[in-house]
């Protein structure tokens, strides 16, 4: 499989790249972003998600913004910088890689602050560029290191997209199942289908299939008959923002389906790069959890309303794992296990 | 409220009428049973749904059958009639209360083998009616019993749909709810959406909506983090069958909504009319799982394919909750504990 076929953020002939996640599977096609506005709407709408693409997004959006501005100075440069980084900011809270990004584009201002203004905006597209690929180094490393957890033919449960979609390529919770691929491994993948906005059904289904990977698609609520049939061994999911504790914040529903793992003995890994581990957040409890507006779950998608007018609607993006529920950690530097307060510090340290 | 505006079987001037609960919450409908066809279809296709009401449109939907017969001796109508109760028999496996409602029907007939067909037509008739009027008696008392579990103000979470539209009144989940609403006790209620078919979106909160309860809809996915926010003090579900051993069929995703009210500490109730206890049943793992179309989690209700084309689906209506995650079970006849071997047998035996 040709992953770059898909890939959710290109960057070509200078120009600006989203695949609209938001009509697939029907349809494949690319939004050119050439505007602030497109890039927070992008961002904000879904058309590009995962936490790892949200922050390719926003590193390539600043530049974007950046490359014609006219300012006449570095103080007026990096002042335009500062509106663009905290505009584009504020479209999502919960995934730290947009704020890790937006702050590694930031410090490129900062560290050639003498040099000329476009001598800076082509450092900024290679920073943009070093974080795309970094990206995906990290996620075949995670990749590589997630196979080592796993056997031939075993079940694997899902949840949300964590796949080729939400990164540069492969994924992360994804990137494993993609590896074993190509090694023959034979997985079969559950996939949750991922309520409300059906990231499951509608792109970890849909890339999986693309790869040839066998993959059913169940609903969020079949996880737990799916594993108590002895269907799954192993659960691997994405994370948008780990704690320093090992708390994860990840899809709304993936706290869930670790309690389940745990009652049924299965055990749960999170494929987090370090780009999406906070060490300055302490636990999950401080974790900013988005709240999206209620039609999503009552009418998006529908041909016609499914919810009765006068009901409250409650509609958390994300919820936080806790740390307790998380077999290990994976990432592009090693396996994490806990206790993670210890294990993660020690991982970002630069060795496990 | 008159819950009587929306009953779900209707007998009235000598017409069988079924409210199309397919067509909630949108439009409030109901069809006419002329023949076994249309009895079978019904059930089906989900227009009525709930194990007591299917139990209730059964014995009626027999009657409908049987009531124009024209036989000439008991045993050809006998031969007839069980023609009809096998046809309708198939028309849903794991609900006993299909079955239990037909053997009733069933032994009417055998009862009066002795009498004219005229008058046993009368007399399946009043057994239908019986079935009816029991159900109601039953689910007022699950809310009297159910309520006894509850104080004022408490959270409680449900699944699916086990209220008026699942039974003749009153419901057996939501029964305790709409008694404690008479009586002003101002709970908030969360509904699971209940994917596939949207039951606690399209009939849960569109009924407790019609009714003045607070109620939130939510993902099924959601359930983990409204638990965890303190939200919720108990949950309440219907069942569609009950093993002695007290492991209960409902709804798919019940299991797991019971796994996380372990895993949080929330007592988990399941509300269950004798009709629905099957001694014959050993354990859950004798109860027959109905595996309905992929095309209800992929196509059904939305405007357009939500799942990539060589996805395989998966798609089982019901699990299995295992006795041990059943706090108590909420029968007319009392509050059954723990081992439930014992209590409901003794239960059923007619006093607790």
């Amino acid at each position: 499989m040709d992953m770059t076929l898909f890939a959710p953020v290109r960057f070509e002939e200078g120009k600006l790249l989203i695949l609209d996640q938001t009509r697939l599977p029907g349809e494949l096609s690319y939004i050119e972003m050439k505007k602030k506005k497109d890039v927070w709407e992008a961002i904000r709408r879904l058309q590009v998600r995962g936490a790892p693409a949200i922050g390719i997004a926003a590193a390539y959006g600043a530049y974007v913004c950046m490359k014609e501005n006219t300012a006449l100075s570095y103080k007026e440069f990096y002042a335009h910088f500062l509106e663009v980084k905290e505009y584009l900011n504020g479209a999502r809270p919960t995934a730290v890689n947009l704020s890790w990004a937006l702050t590694r584009m930031e410090r490129i201002l900062q560290k050639n602050k003498e040099e000329p203004l476009e001598f800076i905006k082509e450092q900024m597209l290679l920073e943009a560029e070093a974080i795309r690929m970094e990206d995906e180094r990290a996620c075949r490393s995670i990749g590589d290191y997630g196979l080592s957890l796993l056997k031939p033919g075993m079940g694997i449960l899902t949840h949300c997209n964590a796949g080729v979609l939400a990164t540069s390529q492969y994924g992360t919770a994804l990137a494993p199942i993609y590896v074993g691929q190509e090694k023959g491994y034979g997985f079969k993948v559950f996939a949750d289908e991922t309520r409300p906005l059906l990231q499951g059904a509608r792109l970890t289904a849909w890339e999986l299939v693309q790869a040839g990977v066998d993959v059913t698609l169940i609903c969020d609520n079949m996880a737990s008959m799916v594993m108590k049939n002895g269907w799954v061994q192993a659960v691997f999911v994405g994370c948008d923002r780990m704690a320093a504790n090992g708390d994860g914040a990840n899809k709304i529903g993936t706290s869930g389906v670790a309690v389940l793992a745990k009652e049924y003995g299965i055990p749960f890994y999170m494929c987090v790069p370090t780009s999406t581990i906070d060490l300055d957040t302490p636990d999950g409890a401080a974790i900013c959890i988005e709240e999206r507006n209620g039609d999503e779950i009552a009418e998006m998608w529908y041909a016609q309303r499914m919810a009765p007018k006068g009901v409250k609607l409650y509609n958390p993006a994300f919820d936080v794992t806790a740390a307790k529920y998380i077999t290990a950690v994976v990432t592009e530097k090693g396996i994490a296990r806990p206790p993670y307060a210890q294990s993660l510090r020690k991982l970002m340290g630069g060795s496990l």
